[in-house]
Order: structure tokens, then sequence, then C-alpha cells
């Protein structure tokens, strides 16, 4: 049986889950979600899809997951790839997931909505600074566990990277300048050549072109 | 051998890890970080304890772990408690830890620093605004799961409320009002009947009372 996912283009979060499922080798499609259109607020998506109103979610059957980690997470034990060599590995991968949803993609994801996807006279320009402040810290740290690494645990692509790189190949700007940063900058270009790697916008349906 | 947690009162991320190790039985012991001194930024610090300058850390004989969530994952995996039943309630749980640090833990943690531990005059006020809308919404997807549930997940308390409720006992102010939130006060109330719970300031060294 296929694996659906419902997403869309210009969610990383959702990203993260839909290139686990890209690169794992696993059949799969996505089912777009109008979320710009309000369908994740809709009674019928809470009652059908995420009873919390969330994107992505995967259906696998019976199995119904939200929470890209989670889908993650269960795309490495159906495939066997991305989840690290030992428990020690796996620890380490969902240390950095955890750290990637508390201080990286959190602050990108909404930083990058409220710049790109509100009108600019309603963007909260404090706001924006102090997130921008904040991920500028959460970029260095990255850089620096980037030195002389291919990969940020162990030695090859895991869920680490695959949660990490979510909000970092998008073109909207919101404050991440990757020349700025040259060991991500190298990290994104080497995902970016793994077999099967696509663009958010190419892997997903919808993108603010669709909307332009 | 006892488990050793580098810790400290005023951080809810350090009081889920050190919630989990007190009520699993294992025997640990606190050590304390001097966070407000600068502690997690010296080179020692750095060198010693995390490279990442993260607390809490967990130290067990040759295992070192950071991360609230992967130290509970570990205090699951030698206690056998709190990790859910199965496979699904191992990803239920696992699904409200990364929407805990990613929609609530994180911004509550931030919107109490900026409140409290921050002079008057730097505290930048339209990104506590914004803050305490977004964790409005938060505290209210809280409340709606716990309706006739007494845990989050499954029947029993777990990891998913070790981590949701890490810095909901705090007495300083940050805009969340308990009374406001009927399933979230008697589900705190709950964890706080559990034998052996304790106030973080009990369970941690360092409160704000230290430093006045």
């Amino acid at each position: 049986m296929t694996i659906k996912l419902h997403c869309f283009g210009e969610s990383g979060n959702a990203y993260k889950a839909a290139l686990a499922l890209e690169l794992s080798g696993l059949a799969w499609e996505p089912v777009k979600v109008d979320f710009f259109g309000g369908e994740t607020r809709s009674p019928e998506y809470r009652a059908d899809v995420n009873n919390l109103g969330e994107a992505p979610v995967m259906i696998d059957g019976d199995v119904k997951l939200s929470q890209s980690g989670v889908i993650q997470d269960y795309v490495s034990e159906k495939s066997g790839k991305f989840g690290g060599k030992d428990s020690a590995e796996r620890r380490e991968i969902l240390r950095w997931v955890l750290w990637d949803n508390h201080k990286l993609s959190s602050m990108a994801g909404m930083t990058r909505f409220l710049m790109n996807f509100l009108p600019e006279e309603k963007q909260p320009k404090e706001v924006i600074a102090f997130n921008q402040g904040r991920l500028g810290a959460a970029y260095e740290l990255l850089n620096n566990q980037l030195e002389r690494r291919d990969w940020i645990v162990g030695d090859s692509i895991t869920n680490a990277d695959l949660s990490c790189c979510g909000y970092l190949y998008y073109p909207e700007p919101f404050g991440f300048d990757r020349s700025a940063f040259p060991n991500i900058d190298a990290w994104l270009t080497r995902i970016s050549e793994t077999e099967g790697w696509k663009h958010p916008y190419d892997l997903m349906p919808g993108s603010p072109a669709d909307r332009a």
C-alpha cells in the first residue's frame, strides 16, 4: 500500500517528512493540504485527518502519524534508514531533532512566515528582529557542529540532517544567508547531491508561485 | 553508580529530566549549573560538560546525554517507566515531546525568561505579547487534549506529561493562568500528587530566591 503524506510545499516541517520518505525508497504520495486556504482549521480536516489541525500527517494503512520527527522515526523503522547504527547514535539523532524543534526550525518557520506570508503592514518587526537574533545563534551552533564533519551525526545522512535542513532550502528571505555559514552551505549542497533529493517545491504540491 | 544531572532550579527543561529521574526511582543527584553566573558559556563547561553549552546534561558512567527528551528516553529505557506500553504509545509520546519542544516549553521558557530575568527596561514588549498569543493557542490545545483524560497519552503518567508540565509549576508570571484552563489545572494537580513529586525549586539547586 502506498503511504500518503498530507503536506504542502511551503511547509518545512512537511518537507522533513517528505524528504525522509522520498530518500528512503518507500512508496509514497503527497496529498495537498490547502493550508493558506484554511484547510487545517476546517472541521473536515480536524475530523478526518488530524484533530489538532497539524500538518504533515502520514497515513500508512491503519497507522496515522503527525509531527515530522515521529514520521521520520516510523520511516526509519520501516526502511532501516536514517535512524543511526546503534542506540548511542539513535539518541544523538533524537538530540538534534529535539534541538531543531526547539531552536532552529520552529524559529525559522515562524520568521519566514511572518516575513513572507503576512502583508507588510501586519509584520511584527520587533518579533522578526528578535527571532533573527535567536536564529543567528542557532546557525552558528550548527555551523560549528559541521566543522570537519560531513553529517550532523555519524558518517552518513540521518534524520538529524533531514530535520535541521527543513527550512534552509527555501528561497523566500528570512535572514538566513548560506554564504555566511560555510559548513552549513557545504552540508546543504551535500544533502542536495544525495540520490533522489528534491527541493521542497518540487517534492510537495503547492508553492507561493501558485498563489502569485 | 549514581547518575549525575547538571541542572538548575530555574530551568524547566532541566526539570523535565530531573522529574523523570526522581519519579523513576533511579539513584541520581543534581550538580548545580550556575547558569545566571555564565557557567554554561564558560570554556570549562564547554570542555568538561557540554560542547554546545546545553543544560541539563546527564552523566551515567560513560554515557553523557543532553536535551531533556533524550534524557527522558534514557531514563525510560533504564527504568522501564514513562515510555509507553507499545510502539504506538511510544510514538504518541514522542509526538507530544516534539510538540512541547516546538510550541509549548520553548515559548514558555523564553517568555518567562524575558519577563522575569531581564531588567524591566530590556524586556521586548512586542515579543512578549506575540509569544503570549502563541502560548494561548498551545494552552488551549493541551487543555482540549486533556478533556476527559487523566494523562496526555495512554492511561498513566508518561514522558509526554513530564515534558509538557516543564514550565507550568513556576510561580514567576509569564501569562499562564491555571484557572483559565481547567483540564490543565486538574492535570497539574494530578502530576503533583504522584508519589515522590517535587516542585522544581525543591528538586533542583538554585532559585530566584537565592539571588534576591
